[in-house]
């Protein structure tokens, strides 16, 4: 029997109805403040995400070549795209360019609880401003979908890399040896980062200082211990977001994300409840545009695990709406087959969802199938109704019956 | 400078507008006839479009191997994909299963108008029943969908691709040149069915009656030519369409479809305003899910262009809602700014989407760039104002400017 590929999923109707309205959710919640939808395509020039990310990248793509010999690749990610179609697109533009997207995203690497192969996600950016605002705009937004999306337990943390980058610099490791390092530095890898920092003729107690510094997690305060023109960016920023109305992040200088292109703030945003995999969230400001053959162009943007998100919302008990089918119509024998075909077009032209026995059922089996689909209301086409224009409706959840007329059929199921 | 694959799109906030709110009429149109959404992965393994289409498709797939050297494709179509999840999760599911899908579809061809090697399909299926009232439901839901859009212009034919298979049989036809036969016949191409049949043995006057057959077309009496079961099944399917107050689709026994699955009722929409690539719908009953390791099981389903609905509409000048920003706020000096953030706060959880100055500028540039994204109002945060617990409202359509508590500016925007 042929399956889905390994580290994919089938979306079933269930599972879908709950998607959709999470989707829908982190996409007003974007529009509500400023941000516009883009789509770009599923695959990609592979060349795009080595410029992202480093060659390193080739391990994870899922990469074919076309007929023409070009070598694509599946996007594993959608901030690089995004500013490719911000080069090729938008550049003119006036700025910033506040936009949204949502889709799938292709890592090959072993299936694990929450990650996928083919996984979902949703992401913005803001293009064209370098301000605290344009920071503080992107982390409240992120914040504010995570809130919308009813997550009960979530943390958010904030960052700078310059600052660790300075320090890095000042105690003497190089711009080539930098993105290693820091990679060591971002897991807290300190065992493997030092042999590096040594090899770089950094002091023992200048590492130490340096582990130190990814360790400083606080409130604004602790901003004080590293002086400088980055901490007074961060408070600006940290400034902004409460002007909001939302709960600022915790400072962490030890938020140092994955890639070396991003340029000032950092921030992560984790759901505990998800254990060892409880980041949901993550971004900052970088610049992109450059490398794909446009100008210079800051950004600051995010990401959001849609799968990761949904399966904190899962252990949390979450709760969602589930629509139901309003009406289900059965003939009650087979001369009057037509006419309940007449009414459920009818329903549906008044705007209510309705569905009809498509096999010549049985009453008893119709009736059967119409409440394992979980329909509101049945409507019983009968003989002796019709000669009173009208049809029997029965409520499934009480099971109360009564005659209805068939021009007062719609509201009288819209009433519920 | 990097572009996006040849073929490919990007689709940009008023590209996305728009095809949002198409896709959601298609969504609504079908939850209202009480079908449910699937969503089946990017790719699959490439075996199961062989399976469905034949070894030809090969040359239309984007193939390639995964690391586990399987063989896997994206997807050029998604009813091998719909029926190869209800094989693997839905077989048990009372019947009929009424699910529809949308989503991205690839296909290695050259590009031309209206055609893209990524393209998006909006597709529907009933699995689980094989009834005239199922292939009407199905007719029918295509029509409501292609009315509900706003398309003006659209012709269905329906025919029984039975009643041609019967006549070739009878004419000498082998099952296993059948196909080929088909095809010829499907596209009109009369001159190279001829020594296909010719070479079976079918005589010329033989050949003329079946090229006769191909070109039936008209209203249900049509059918009286072709006296049988076939016709008879027909015939049952528009009068229940016509039950539900549906225009009947013509009858035109050349519908042929590509695909030799179809085993009884196919049909097709086409949009006229498309000239030669006019087909925007297309469909039937056939059976997928024994080559797939499941028990034999009778579908009917149809697939829409997605793409070239969307050109038809374009082309007919259809017009749909355009969304616009609610409030755009500005700070008259820079020390009201911290306030401007704490109203554009208040705005967007009171549900007004609002927007911000993000780059310091001053008042003339931030109203230039107000109008410029079409925010419907602004809303300017000065000291004097301040001191009244008020703002300056500019209603950006009227140029109309009047200053409002704050207290009240949720209500007083949402009231336009």
């Amino acid at each position: 029997m042929i399956q889905s590929p390994r580290g994919t999923r089938d979306f079933l109707p269930n599972d879908m109805e709950r998607r959709r309205f999470y989707e829908g959710i982190l996409r007003q919640t974007a529009q509500r403040s400023g941000f516009r939808e883009i789509q770009t395509p599923i695959f990609e020039e592979a060349e795009l995400f080595i410029l992202r990310s480093g060659p390193n990248i080739l391990n994870e793509l899922y990469a074919f070549k076309d007929k023409g010999d070009r070598d694509l690749a599946l996007r594993p990610e959608m901030t690089a795209p995004a500013i490719r179609s911000f080069v090729n697109n938008m550049s003119n533009d006036p700025k910033p360019i506040k936009i949204f997207y949502f889709g799938q995203c292709f890592r090959y690497e072993r299936p694990q609880s929450g990650r996928y192969r083919e996984f979902f996600q949703f992401g913005a950016e803001i293009i064209g401003t370098a301000t605290p605002q344009t920071d503080a705009e992107v982390i409240a937004t992120a914040l504010e979908m995570i809130k919308a999306l009813g997550l009960k337990e979530y943390k958010a943390r904030i960052g700078h890399i310059g600052i660790l980058r300075k320090e890095l610099m000042s105690a003497g490791i190089t711009a080539e040896k930098m993105p290693e390092v820091l990679q060591k530095l971002d897991k807290k890898l300190y065992e493997e980062a030092w042999p590096l920092m040594k090899a770089a003729g950094v002091s023992r107690s200048g590492a130490y200082a340096i582990f130190e510094l990814t360790g400083t997690v606080g409130g604004a305060n602790v901003l004080d211990k590293v002086p400088g023109e980055e901490s007074e960016y961060l408070r600006q920023i940290l400034s902004y977001i409460l002007a909001m109305g939302i709960d600022a992040p915790e400072i962490d200088l030890g938020v140092v994300r994955g890639l070396d292109y991003y340029t000032g703030m950092v921030f992560e945003i984790e759901a505990p409840v998800l254990g060892a995999e409880k980041q949901i969230c993550g971004g900052g400001s970088y610049t992109l545009s450059e490398l794909f053959g446009g100008e210079k162009v800051f950004s600051t943007g995010f990401a959001v695990g849609f799968d990761r998100v949904l399966l904190a919302l899962e252990k949390e008990g979450a709760k969602y709406p589930i629509s139901r089918m309003d009406a289900y119509v059965i003939a009650a024998s087979e001369d009057t087959t037509k006419k309940a075909f007449e009414i459920v077009g009818m329903l549906r032209r008044n705007g209510v969802s309705a569905d009809i026995d498509l096999a010549d059922r049985k009453m008893a089996k119709a009736m059967k199938y119409a409440s394992s689909v979980g329909s509101k209301f049945v409507v019983i086409v009968g003989n002796e109704d019709l000669a009173k224009d009208s049809v029997t409706v029965r409520d499934m959840s009480s099971g109360e019956q009564k005659s209805v007329k068939i021009t007062d059929l719609p509201a009288e199921i819209r009433g519920h």
